[in-house]
């Protein structure tokens, strides 16, 4: 009776505030002018592989389908987006905006905030390269965070040239950077160092490590003097001065040079966003800018695009007490204390419904005691009942459950008088 | 770069369609005090198989996970949302009241409207089998689709024990019943006479077969006149009068006693929505009353939910040119012309943005005709530029693309003013 390994179901208080936060988030990108698309739960297997080589076959979920298709469950949603882009969209004027949110899969070992199947929200900008549209794209990231309602983050910003230009000034050539990248990525700093000194030593080195240090562009201007680490640096240069015509809080974003990101197709801008209190799971959204075209076999295209982790952001938002929003208040539960009320009730229940209010009915002719206890259990603002006194006097009776007020209002009218009471209870009460 | 076969992209403007349908039915769930579930994308197949038997193998994607576990991409919502109800809901007071929205898979040959990939949304009542709640879940069903604007439906109610009291009369104890209800499910008529024949002829056989075309409750009295079959009559007589109650529009809800619906797990109250026009895919949502507590060896409960499917409402209302709401429309188009109008822009579109006003925002400098162009591209009510003319002065141009209006408003103020021209053309343009 448990769901599959890795594998989560999610109740109503947690679904609540899923949908709460998705609602906010999507009101984000919508700001932007991002428009959502959604592409199919599996793939051809052989998009995964096109695009993050055969090794990957290891981490997902693949099987043949009952024709002997080669499919997987979609550990990402980048190359979806990009296969969906290419096959319909490429016609379009750029820059062409796209978000998407949905389910993603991993076959991984299930571990503390991990899971085989988890959420992502993510968008990709395609088209524009220039600093101020990477800006842009920086200053989206940052107000998602800022809509759910989360402080205690901080965003990195590197460029994979400068790095690339660090590692050949040291004697390592782009075509011997990828196990180097790879140490970068994990932090792994004692094996970097040893891998590195087969060919730079000394003070070089060192110099080199001191990099991993490094938060603000300042530090960075003496080691990209040239070429293409030069160029890189004025790019971010020219984000950070966007960032803050854009009035980003400086505190939020620093620089990181040594951001490598695991994926090969990543080039140019890149980066994170961690919430640091969450320890090593602390990494809530991820990007950069990448060219996807050669998997598609198509022309080059500039995109940039991050996607936020959605479970590990809830985790996150728990863990600060922060409401996504989405409680669920019962706003009246309403008993027919026997059948001849129940006529009346109906009629008005079905009117409150349409006006937007939330309504638990009961089914059943039942006695008060046991009508306050379920309005009780339910969570209700207000209780409503009528039983054979109130129906001959043509009224009912309404309790607010919060401050224990009770009162009565005729059935003539009764939607009215209902609508004006909940909104009173809403306002007024704790539930 | 096609998707999979069977399955499908959704566009930008086709997923703003269905976010609002989505939003809309959900909201109609809630002001019945449903709440939202979620399981797995996939289950063990185990559940599938016990709830719906070996044959539904064929019908599904199943697959082996790389440590050999038998999973399946679920095909139906209602067995996983039980077997959650089950490990974790069960001790909770009844009634329970859950609605679940998602993606579910079958290995069909795709054709007109049936896909591989499938989305449905519905709710099961977990622990009420009352005539006023099985009328209240029905109400709710209807409420769906005036939700969603749809006009040309309607609800066909029917209840297991009259076919099946019928189907005894005729000589057909309930063990020989399974291969009739599935030509009943088909509407296979011919077959079915010729099947009957066997045991039941002449006036006899004659009469049942009429009871196809009946379709109001006075109809089933003279058939369903004693022991379970009139329990039965009694119930629907009962929902039906609760219906009433509620304000359901009578054309809207008819009878069929020959709903016999294709899954054997159905007990009771059974009933399907049809929108005629769709033709041979017409049923946009079925249900009844159910207990799946076999399956998982617990103790029986009674349920009753149903099941929408949310493409095929998507296709109805799209044929009746019925518009779900989220038309994507741009508040405002901004363009620096030059570099120096950029930081003043900037700081208003953020603000723009954070008041909840769909904003594309120009990257580079641009010319004004280019700019204009992209403005209606993207089919913004407003284009917002200046150049440095307009900074020199500390004004912005405004235009409005409906009817080609163009005034200037200060930077100094620049939010209020572009937030009050933004509501001005929402409130005029046709956009």
């Amino acid at each position: 009776m448990q769901p599959p390994r890795g594998t989560r179901d999610f109740g109503p208080d947690e679904m609540a505030a899923r949908r709460a936060l998705e609602e906010r988030l999507r009101s984000v990108f919508r700001a932007y002018n991002y428009r959502e698309v959604q592409t199919p739960t599996f793939e051809d297997l052989e998009l995964f592989l096109a695009k993050s080589g055969p090794g990957i076959r290891e981490e997902i979920y693949d099987f043949k389908d009952k024709s002997d298709r080669e499919l997987a469950l979609r550990p990402e949603l980048t190359a979806p987006v990009m296969r969906y882009y290419f096959s319909t969209l490429k016609m379009q004027p750029k820059p062409i905006r796209l978000f998407y949110f949905g389910p993603c899969f991993r076959y991984d070992r299930p571990q503390a905030g991990r899971y085989r199947e988890f959420w992502q929200m993510g968008c990709e900008l395609i088209g524009d390269d220039t600093p101020e549209a990477h800006a842009e794209l920086v200053r989206l990231a940052l107000d998602l965070f800022e809509a759910a309602g989360l402080e205690d983050y901080h965003l990195r910003l590197g460029h994979l040239s400068i790095l690339r230009a660090l590692l050949e000034d040291l004697g390592f050539p782009v075509a011997e950077q990828a196990p180097l990248m790879r140490l970068i990525d994990k932090k792994e700093l004692d094996g970097l160092r040893k891998a590195l000194s087969v060919k730079a030593q000394g003070a070089k080195l060192d110099a080199f490590m001191r990099v991993f240090d490094y938060t603000r562009l300042e530090e960075l201007h003496d080691v990209a003097r040239t070429g293409r680490a030069k160029e890189a640096y004025d790019h971010l240069a020219r984000v950070f001065g966007n960032l803050a015509a854009f009035g980003v809080d400086a505190s939020k974003v620093r620089v990181d040079p040594t951001i490598a990101r695991g994926l090969e197709y990543y080039a140019g801008l890149v980066f994170e966003l961690d919430a640091p209190f969450l320890g090593a799971e602390k990494q809530l959204l991820g990007g950069g800018a990448y060219d996807l075209s050669g998997v598609f076999q198509q022309p080059p295209v500039a995109c940039v695009g991050f996607a936020l982790g959605f479970d590990r952001t809830l985790v996150a938002l728990e863990k600060k007490g922060v409401k996504a929003g989405g409680e669920d208040v019962v706003d009246a539960y309403v008993a027919a204390l026997d059948a001849d009320a129940r006529p009346a009730l109906l009629r008005a229940v079905h009117e409150l419904r349409r006006l937007g209010h939330r309504i638990e009915l009961e089914s059943g002719a039942v006695a008060l005691k046991k009508a306050l206890q379920r309005a009780t259990t339910v969570r209700a603002r207000l209780a409503v009942f009528a039983g054979a006194k109130e129906t001959q006097r043509g009224v009912v009776t309404v309790k607010n459950l919060a401050n224990g007020d009770q009162s009565e209002l005729a059935t003539t009218g009764l939607v009215p008088g209902l609508d004006a009471a909940i909104r009173a209870a809403a306002r007024s009460g704790p539930r």
